[in-house]
């Protein structure tokens, strides 16, 4: 049996600080709070609900992860965030509309006393987004010292022990790593400089790794995806994580995907077409920050069928994503795929599946999950690129040169995995000759 | 790295046998000759298009399985078999519908030298066939020594140096494991006193494993998932396999209930209709025969779920099956199934799941796959169940007392580190935190 | 222009009584008194929100039907009913769980003062159901007396003008017409004789035309479509009409299978399917209730393609109904089809349609209409059966040996037409050659 | 009984001209030519199919529409045509991909025969094509005489009787009509003048009708859909009919809408998308032809709700049509439309129907149709505007000022009820009340 890993208790409060109080944050902090009063529970939350296999098959050890591995308590967490509204978090739940309004009713003093701070906040990177209510600032980098204020006073006045930042904002337009981003100085000198590629979500990752705060990324942006805040994670010994969660139609394609090429089937095309009548949505009707968005989708089948293996099976497989704002549908998506496969001899046959998702719904428990992981992984000493968080990606940051893992399920083994090998448990390999023969032991 | 198993190469000669000539094995065997007349390909056919991933991501290795494993080529391989009707391949292929005339015809030569043996067969087992090709028998015992004898005749008329059996034959009807099938001597008195719960697929599997034969099932039938032929086949060291092929619904299912399960989303109900018209349909539309393949398609979603770790979200789980006659479609199943999911605080959410699916194309390269393996097996010294072949099975007979894995990225793992361990190369566990830290250089 | 006819004005109350206030009885009553107080609005009512197109396109006359007809008004409206359970209609309508509790609650005392009447049941006729709130009774006849005396002291309780009934009663067992049915003598002797082969819904409707009450049958039983009740409906001046509310599924199909037959597109499948979880859905889980319900369903598309007229498109149709119990679903019934259709040249393409529908919501306001149409009817000296309101049936009653018409385009024809010649209005007839061309001049 | 109408006899041969010689074309032509050899049926072909009834529904006369009004014979039928690529018909067909290259085997030489004639093509208006195949002109006056020495000769040529032109060309670029449209006089000058607002279609329309020959619009181009030839058509006593061919989703469109409508059923949104991997698909990823189909397709749900008298039902309708082009799926275009719809008291339903249609397949028999029907216009001397045609299109032609009719149940009593005005029979009202009643009897 592998050594137990050194892992700090979750003593004390937990600051989960949000970018971003829309529907997404919102729907977590209303449903965490009604898990804490009992009216309700935390579906879909790996870390609340889920358990995880130890040992053998036969020795009947499924514990709950959050029994096994040390987690913050629901009961010891805050919440905190900046918006560019300055609508109070129960009213940002009320226009959200994904939640009841008597859910709502039922936990309303909790959400009316979480007021957003002043958000960082750059039109240009989101077309479509009026803010009002945003910092004033000379130079990004006095912006950004500014955010870290904000994490700091947060931290004191509400006695955390330690705080995990979530971008849950939009989707920023689509711009690529440049030089600024190579190095740490670099890019502090484009923070003093008011270099125009410097996107808010960058300010807000790079205040957190600079105070030691572990940060992820929720949205496709780059953020902290670029070496001079990778470079900066590993200097204040601070994990991260990104990016895009990980929820709706690319959720079922990393879930179908990697059966149909278990079973080597071939795929020719693959349609996918969304309608969502969110702010979401809004934002992505802009050309720019769909664009971001595409590039996020797209590279997901790319990595699970590696066309370059198996050209005969993927070679020619046509990827089509549409977003559609179509407001009858609020925060309701659905998405619509029709995929064309072909089997034996080449005989082409069909699937076509119907997603009537609710896209806040699928983010919020990834929210709660990411800030109670990477919380532990700072706990665990761990910095810099958390892949084992890939699981609830988009679009999961490596380390340069590795390809990402978008299959599922092996995001899923190297989560459990990590865990497992955190605690000092034998890594499950699915063998399992032993059960069958001798043949086995030598394994 | 670990030591590599002792496995004898794959020269000379390997049958197929298969009872029952029917859509699927007429459309595996017409597909071998095609292949091999490069007319098309083997898709869908692990055996023949997959690779497997070895060492680190970094390695890049990735050979196909074909070239890491010992496999018999397509080349070698020599097909014949059983059937109640007396139709030779191409006819019988014609008949099914299933492949293009074009192509039947650019093989005809080779599939009208294909003929039946003729079948064992027993009417109470399936009474929806009228079998007018089937062998005369006094004793089930005198039955299994014909076929035994069937089987050594084409062994050497081919010069065959290996021969496989896989069952292609029709749903028998439901029927429970009984004190004879508890021992082999129980067997075999039961076989001399023409008992009438054992079932003619029995008959086949007991003549196979006797000749130290390996033997697959395709179908959901008992047939050697009862403690008698275990025994036999351990004795005469020779790997078995079951049961009923993983094709359609099912294999969507068990694709997507482990995504719906990683993510700890609720299910509250999964409703799945099937419309097919192919003879596979027909003797369905009996309801003895349906119980059979209920029971087997039944299983998967509470192995897979877990209610009894899970209750608050799989405890109410509505699970409803329905397969229907429908002659327009032919053998081209159709399937829709509609789940009713529920998230974060219980909010529900639908999937619908529409696959246009082709019966016997999905199922042919399993057939070829599972004689490949199974020869592999049997040449590497495994004898009894092979559970690592639970890929290709709907309901995987597993050793007593082992719950069966129906989660199709557990079976493929269980597959893969299979073939890794038996040609000594590392089990792969997707931690791969050596990417990223120092932390995992003791792992 | 056509003479207009003779129309009593809809002067004071009008009672309309409901056997069975279930789901739908209760959702259309709690509707109307919703519409009645301006909380809500009576959509899919053609009788409160459906405009007529009178005179020429050029004229623009479209007024809304109400302003059009002389209808009852909603304001003088008043319900009741009987029902096997004594659960007043606010109960009611909680369990049925159709509408929202907060509708609910803004009505309550309107609806908890209507309290049902025990009902005439024989549970031989609806095997599922277990009555607890029924008339003792020694002969039907009697029985019928009851029923009469009833709907007697409704009508002089609540001071009402006119009076109907609307059958909101499950589906009875199928039983077909037998002499006993033949004429009003033969039936009444049949009442007198206790004779096992009248149905509750028999006895309804007998005591509603004996007193020339209007009465409408929303389920597929036989009920009035018998000639001896056919006879007491002229005898008595009654118009009556039938049966089987039109809605979900077959709705869907008398607009579509039109549409392929005016395009003269064939059809050789049809596989219609249904889940759904109320109280319905469990009383046709039996089978006997269950073929009751399947001949009324199949009719329909027979009748609209002609295969006798058109073998070559439609002569090979196979058409297959499932209805399955789904708890689930609730109320909301989810359906889904498969049609094979073919074309040019016998090339074949599909259409699936899944319709997530509600089965009262869309039953409720034909309740309503129906109620105010044959209102209408009795005031027009129109008697027996009335086929313009075939619109509103899954399977018209019309007269012997006349084909029921189940376009529902054809339908609304008729049922528009008719009130235009009620009103002395031009038939429309769609030619519309004289916005053209003086060749018209003389049509 | 009405009187009958004048119409001479279909004698001689028939010219169908078709410029385009494309997918819908050529699967036309090769249709006709296997049906004249008796190797397929004419599906989905109302004039040789379909079936119409005259008279009460008690006299059972439905005789078929070919037998009731003198249509010209498939065997009397000579194809001809234009395309600005020089392939014959047998090899446009085999490059269209939609029939079997078996059939279009059978028919070869006579496909073959058909060498289309150079076309009259303007780049400016369909970016995406390139034209190889085309008249070289100086001005377009020139042009369009060229065009009729084309029709001339082909009639001379091929002794025919009569000629008609259907254009199945491309879409061409969005434009409005200008004041150049509006007089034959003005027109006649912007040909001489070579004005650029003159479209390739409008020549050939031009051309036709010059010479009093049919002309019928296959897409959703202005064509003759302008004051200036509608002018020419009455002058020289020519029918006319457009626009754009009603096939796929804009079909289902007009069908299910109008059965929404009919009941007062409420629809919030509707969203349709299709994929498509044919030519057609290719011309409209360029936006301004999209633009000409998109207006074409968007207007049909406005006619048939009329928003304007049903605000509470359909005022807030949104309504977004997507095409994409999808190469894997060529001319098989596949719709998806998801409709939100709303029933008593504002409850919501979804509908989502999935249309896997062929375009050229049902393209075709409409060609046929309209070519049979416009030439027994001629000859039965009606002139300009053909309404009654508007069955056949998604963006119906009308007198000026006059609402187009979308109900494809409207536009088929219109067509059928013009048919029984033609040869004297009673319109059809289906008020049928003298089945019932001898208040009937006045009417």
């Amino acid at each position: 049996m592998a050594k137990k890993q050194q892992v700090q208790d979750a003593k004390g409060k937990l600051g989960i600080l949000i970018p971003g109080l829309g529907a997404v944050a919102t729907t977590v902090i209303a449903g965490v709070e009604a898990v804490k009063k009992g009216l309700s529970q935390p579906i879909g939350s790996l870390t609340q609900t889920g358990s995880i296999r130890l040992g053998k098959r036969t020795e009947n050890r499924t514990p709950k992860i959050k029994d096994f591995v040390p987690l913050a308590h629901l009961n010891d967490i805050v919440f905190g965030g900046w918006d560019v509204y300055e609508d109070n978090v129960y009213e940002a739940a009320v226009k959200a509309g994904v939640l009841d309004t008597h859910l709502l009713k039922a936990i309303q003093p909790e959400l009316e006393a979480l007021v957003p701070m002043k958000a960082a906040f750059d039109k240009n990177f989101v077309k479509n987004l009026d803010g009002t209510h945003v910092k004033e600032y000379d130079t990004k980098y006095n912006l950004a010292l500014a955010v870290m204020e904000d994490i700091k006073n947060f931290q004191a006045k509400n006695n955390c022990d330690r705080v995990v930042l979530v971008w849950c904002g939009s989707t920023e337009i689509f711009h690529e790593a440049a030089d600024i981003h190579e190095t740490l100085e670099k890019f502090e000198q484009a923070l003093k400089a008011n270099d125009s590629r410097i996107a808010p979500s960058m300010i807000y990752a790079y205040a957190a790794l600079k105070l030691g705060v572990p940060f992820c990324n929720g949205a496709p942006n780059l953020t902290c995806d670029i070496p001079a805040l990778v470079q900066l994670s590993k200097e204040t010994n601070t994990p991260i994580g990104g990016k895009d969660f990980k929820t709706g139609q690319t959720l079922m394609k990393t879930i179908l995907a990697p059966g149909l090429h278990a079973r080597a089937l071939g795929v020719q095309g693959w349609f996918s077409t969304n309608i969502l009548g969110n702010r979401d949505g809004w934002v992505l009707d802009d050309p720019d920050n769909f664009k971001t968005k595409e590039v996020s989708k797209l590279g997901v089948l790319e990595d699970i069928f590696r066309p370059d293996l198996n050209p005969e099976l993927y070679g020619d497989l046509y990827h089509k994503i549409r977003i559609n704002y179509y407001p009858p549908r609020g925060d309701n998506k659905e998405s619509w795929d029709n995929i064309d496969i072909f089997g034996w001899l080449g005989y082409p046959m069909q699937i076509k599946i119907n997603f009537l998702c609710r896209d806040s719904i699928l983010a919020a428990p990834i929210v709660l999950d990411l800030a109670l992981f990477i919380d532990l992984a700072k706990r665990a000493s761990m910095s810099g690129v958390q892949e084992w968080l890939s699981f609830y990606f988009k679009s999961p940051q490596t380390a340069p040169g590795l390809r990402p893992e978008h299959d599922i399920f092996k995001q899923l083994i190297k989560l459990e995995n990590t865990l497992r090998h955190m605690m000092g448990e034998d890594l499950i390999t699915h063998l399992g000759l032993d059960y069958y023969e001798d043949i086995a032991a030598d394994a």
